[in-house]
């Protein structure tokens, strides 16, 4: 790259030519996430509007921790966190924010580690202080994210106290599996405090049936979370918002716009329902920054967070947010979602052979086989398991041809709770410049380069 | 500003020029942290070679956790790390970088956080899987950053578990402090694992005593880490980093490039010495985001992380560092230690009165008071408890003067353990465009402003 990518010891200064070509060559060799066809993530696609926001940011160099040093990003932080509470929780009869609590943090898994702590600070407020207690248990669903396997780790919980509940043939948390999964930690003389629901699982993008979570919740006092980071885009849509019924009854809420809504890395948000809480659980009145004899200290953010520093990330998705009002982002989310379903009707309605679904359309993701003519038909109820095994090599190949040749990014993976081989899982989280046609085509040259596999 | 702060529901599009005078509103009510006078807290002064590096990540909008999407931006981080750990332990005979682990997180405290988990790991590696067991107890100086106490409340250890030790009047931790808390806690049925050194303290910027830490640590096998978010930029000193002596004996280090280096925000390091930690510590093996029959899956820095997705940082760090050299870094830190000794030296050769020494110039902090002529002289050494309750009135008050006035930001804190009233912190987070005649000058202003106080 004209430029050497490792140091040496004494390393000098390059001239500003070098220095240019070396950023090319990492322009160069670097993944277009921007590009329609990396469906790969559940991120994509900036949008320019916020692009230019996260630029601003960056320049300004703020800290989002005092109010001194970041007026009017705090206003803004907080100006967004309203609106994103009104549209978990709804909104007060006079058009104003519901009681709310929350924070922009750097991702979904920090944001759930968020949600746990609140969780752990209204189960045993001693822990603050002391430590964990031993016997405590949470539950997340058995196709949910696993930052929440990490965070009962960090937390002092530990892994083993994070219990998988089952899910549905569509990914979705059982209710009545939550429920025996409690009943019997408590039988074991365990002490259930959270559970970690999902809107828009990673994998299947299902959502978990929030309003019976909650009621089963309700029963034992646990925290409910919803970790919206990537489905909680429904929200902003007439189309789609039933998939969050019961999410106002939740404990806690995160989403991450930087996922569907492509506002660029990192923009993530979590929210309670109780204002106080954030501060009651991670203050420590650190005097040389949160000093009461300062100006404005009411207003700082910084004592309720558990990282000192924060860059704003809300200035970008505030800025976007303006610009495309809530019809833009409604428009958006639509057209990804319609965008699924349109590439679950093709698989389900080709005749060829080529295609088999493996999971239908929820939120913008769909899963399914691309078979090679030597396998087909393949039929996944009556797939013998040689069959089963010759399947799940297939995306593996294909996926390298397609990296190799440059072309379209796509996941795959198996789902081995739900006996389901390697297949791809094709997700739209940069519907922007992607369309029916362009997915059409793609699917045509999947069909040109496998068929030999 | 031209478009209200707030949302209402079924909020509508705004034009690109209304949009544009929102943007303008916004960077003029902000903080000028670029500034030479922005003196309040450890950051400030974006280099701008740096910030390029920033926008083009913002615009590549890459997560650094598989290889996969971000080939060139993980090999660029792994470079970039290899150059801390040679700096931090020293290089290999033949140049190349001693065994190491790490990476890069959204700030120092999450930093700090890193280095606990990792200190877990060694002393309880059931913890991971089955939750903190009591009895643990942590250690960090009474001057170190609040994280450590945060830190320790969100793995469950607790904050009475991290048990602060006294420090000399330079702000530094006393060795034979900490081996007395190590003995006292082991009387008292408490296992100690983890101590928590710093380089650069917050207020003071006080070093501790590494090599001496490093003995006593040794004795009882307490992980030492060295939380060098600010004065660890003293290893790119010739003329500094004997500050540093020692720090090679830490099992951890972390160190912000945004703070003395002026990299914006965020830009922290975490490092082990001991490759395969992060893996060993946070690991889950999440099928669907690391799977072993991806291409390249060995590369991925994911799963060793805390975090899921995780923006690309290194690449801003990478462009600086190429384009100044290690010599362009040694001048700036060299520049910013300078400056502070300056200040210190016009405060201690004052003969108006005006100003009293605090604490020493250490790292690029200062400490002074400013003298009012109605409370001069004022010595701390034989100030009545009545000056001191007056001078510790002063600073808030000039400080929020000087505020309204759109003067230098600099910050003021007491320090109740070293028996030290209000008095203001001059640190030098930006020293590119700052100099002995400006910060002269900077003293002539408050002098005026404050007279009548």
């Amino acid at each position: 790259m004209g430029v050497p990518l490792n140091f040496r010891s004494g390393e000098s200064p390059i001239s500003i030519n070098n220095l240019t070509t070396a950023m090319n060559a990492v322009l160069d060799n670097s993944v277009r996430s921007s590009h329609p066809m990396f469906m790969n993530q559940l991120y994509a696609g900036v949008d320019p509007i916020a692009l230019a926001g996260e630029w601003a940011s960056s320049a300004l160099n703020s800290n989002v921790h005092t109010f001194e040093v970041a007026p009017i990003l705090t206003e803004i932080e907080r100006s967004m966190l309203a609106k994103i509470a009104s549209l978990w929780l709804g909104e007060n009869a006079d058009g104003s924010a519901p009681d709310h609590d929350g924070l922009f943090v750097p991702g979904g898994s920090i944001a759930n580690l968020y949600s746990m702590i609140l969780a752990r600070e209204r189960a045993c407020p001693e822990a603050k202080k002391t430590g964990m207690p031993q016997g405590y248990v949470a539950f997340c669903s058995e196709q949910s994210h696993y930052s929440y396997k990490k965070c009962a780790h960090m937390i002092g919980l530990g892994m083993d106290n994070m219990i998988k509940v089952d899910c549905g043939k569509n990914g979705a948390m059982l209710p009545e599996a939550l429920e025996a999964a409690i009943a019997a930690a408590k039988a074991a003389g365990k002490t259930p405090f959270y559970c970690g629901a999902t809107a828009g699982s990673t994998v299947l993008g299902a959502y978990d049936p929030f309003a019976a979570l909650a009621d089963v919740c309700a029963k034992d006092n646990v925290w409910l979370h919803v970790d919206g980071a990537w489905g909680g885009a429904a929200l902003v849509s007439k189309q789609h918002k039933h998939l969050m019924n019961g999410v106002e009854r939740a404990d806690s809420f995160c989403w991450n716009p930087h996922k569907l809504l492509g506002i660029p890395l990192q923009c993530s948000i979590v929210l309670s329902r109780h204002a106080g809480e954030f501060m009651a659980a991670n203050s420590y009145k650190a005097d040389y920054l949160f000093q009461p004899d300062k100006n404005n200290t009411e207003a700082d953010l910084g004592d309720r967070t558990i990282q000192c520093g924060r860059k704003s990330d809300a200035l970008k998705l505030w800025l976007a947010w303006k610009y495309r009002g809530d019809e833009g982002w409604e428009k958006l989310v639509d057209h990804a979602f319609s965008l699924a379903k349109f590439v679950e009707a093709e698989v389900v309605q080709d005749t060829t052979g080529a295609w088999a679904l493996a999971t239908p359309a929820q939120c913008a993701n769909v899963g399914f086989w691309y078979v090679p003519p030597r396998l087909r038909p393949f039929n996944k109820d009556t797939a013998t398991p040689e069959q089963f095994a010759e399947i799940a090599k297939v995306a593996p190949k294909l996926k390298d041809r397609m990296q190799r040749a440059g072309d379209a990014m796509i996941g795959f993976q198996p789902v081995p709770a739900l006996n389901l081989p390697n297949f791809f899982r094709l997700v739209l989280p940069n519907p922007r410049h992607n369309s029916e046609t362009k997915l059409r085509e793609l699917m045509k040259r999947m069909d040109a380069m496998g068929a030999d596999l």
